[in-house]
């Protein structure tokens, strides 16, 4: 069985949006990423930190769902990362409230041994000195490493975040900070510069538009389902990327072909992420319901002109 | 063969976008429909009017792409319908400079006698009263009755536009104008209050993030081509239109699983449409240049996941 590595956030998050508020509830990347890659059936391992005032119950529900989390360290004295927004009314803004670092801000990932030979690795969101230090410590090269980042990096560690987006395979990236990250506003054109920076695959997550999956020349648009009410868009883009990963490392594949499929995993995942608070829907999700939304996705895509 | 009756402007437009600038040219809702119909080999005919200031050179165009131009009526003595405006940097957003209605304000369609039982009929963007005009003069019911809009008539003739809207089978419309119409956010929510209106179709243009097309509880989803660089957007939702409008008359095919196909044709012929100044690309296109970028188009949506 393939073995698939998360880096990133495990958290708490406290959301208000036009349809209610939460207190402090489950959250982080690696949260995300790892409830969405559990639907593959491959060996998953979280690498994060956490503080002692993170309850076991969160650290239960995500070895239920079969994450390892041996590599979730927890700081006894320390307390959990926080992050608290407001979402606009148009749901696809918001303002960032509270951002809390506690532990993360001396976060040392550490990898377990036996995952340090694992064929893919994601790297969610973090400083990218962070992000670089799980890859130093793979002991095999990685069959494909993806990497998300955000704005925040490009900001104030933008050296160091080239530096890591030198060694990886795929980049997800929302379209505004792909314009950043280029200083080009064609995303055909902000693509290419990204494959000059080092990773041969680059995606380009346009929330309810849908995502595009660059190589080179090829391009593949796989559209966002469009939903009659978006309810808390927190941790979408997280759940798109743990379903392109661990579609990959299910399938071993990571043909151009393949790639297709994990964008559409990923984005039948983003469109349940976003039905509930948090993690609330990603937590109950059934894998019949995941495959009556494929085809969803199928019809919502798929047209029959010939062509020679 | 099947007969194409277009209502629409045929008129000058003078654009500027961050490339250059232009003087008085082509222009007009019905020549880009009109062009982008001309790709399928039926029956077409444009209904409109121009001043005495036309040039016959540009009726020639229109006649020489096997439109007929017969309905559109020359008032010798008026001006043409002219139209400026100026493209923002993104290109998604625009200024317009001048509206100079001449002889539009008073403009009585006449369509041709041997065109009143034509099967498809495409209302451009006009005054709700002139485009129901059009649909009164039909001696046969048309297959199938398509009309754009636009915020203009929503703002200034609510209950003209409400009264032919309940008479059409398809709607083309912005997602920002589908929201005014309705009140409403999402575009799902906003289309099911546009199916109670009337049209059974509804599609809903979103610029460089592509088409959705409703009916009922089935939706398809036709991206836009990620393109390099737009260089001037107008007359791209005609084309799309003329496109969809030409591609069901050929077809003569109304089912939901077929108007698939004529979004993609539309989306298409678009994404020629902005790679020159106003008609320039339409009007050396060749069917050869459409057929390979259907196959691109093919490439960038479809996807191979095996699910029972």
């Amino acid at each position: 069985m393939s073995k698939l590595v998360i880096v990133g956030t495990v958290a708490f998050d406290a959301i208000e949006t036009p349809f209610g508020k939460t207190n402090k509830i489950l959250g982080g990347a690696a949260t995300f990423i790892g409830l969405a890659a559990s639907h593959f059936n491959v060996d998953t391992a979280a690498v994060s930190v956490v503080g002692g005032d993170f309850p076991q119950a969160y650290l239960d529900l995500l070895s239920d769902k079969n994450i390892d989390v041996s590599g979730v360290e927890i700081v006894k004295e320390g307390k959990t990362f926080f992050w608290s927004g407001r979402y606009h009314n148009d749901m696809n803004s918001r303002d960032t409230l509270v951002t809390e670092l506690n532990t993360l801000a001396d976060f040392n990932p550490v990898v377990p041994v036996n995952y340090r030979d694992a064929e893919v690795v994601m790297l969610g969101n973090l400083h990218p000195l962070v992000q670089a230090s799980v890859l130093d410590q793979m002991e095999l090269k990685p069959k494909l490493v993806i990497l998300d980042t955000m704005n925040f990096w490009m900001d104030c560690a933008l050296s160091d975040l080239l530096n890591v987006i030198k060694r990886i395979d795929v980049i997800t990236i929302n379209d505004e900070e792909a314009r950043q990250l280029t200083g080009e506003y064609s995303l055909v054109v902000a693509a290419r510069k990204i494959h000059e920076m080092g990773p041969k695959y680059v995606v380009i997550k346009k929330g309810e538009h849908g995502a595009l999956l660059f190589n080179n020349d090829y391009v593949f648009y796989a559209p966002a389902l469009p939903l009659e009410e978006v309810f808390d868009p927190t941790g979408a883009g997280d759940t798109f990327a743990g379903g392109f990963a661990g579609y990959i490392a299910k399938t071993g594949d990571t043909s151009f072909e393949n790639m297709k499929n994990a964008v559409i995993y990923g984005s039948t995942l983003a469109s349940f992420c976003v039905e509930k608070f948090g993690t609330e829907r990603m937590q109950n999700l059934s894998d019949k319901e995941v495959h009556k939304r494929l085809l969803q996705f199928k019809q919502l895509t798929q047209f029959e002109i010939e062509l020679a």
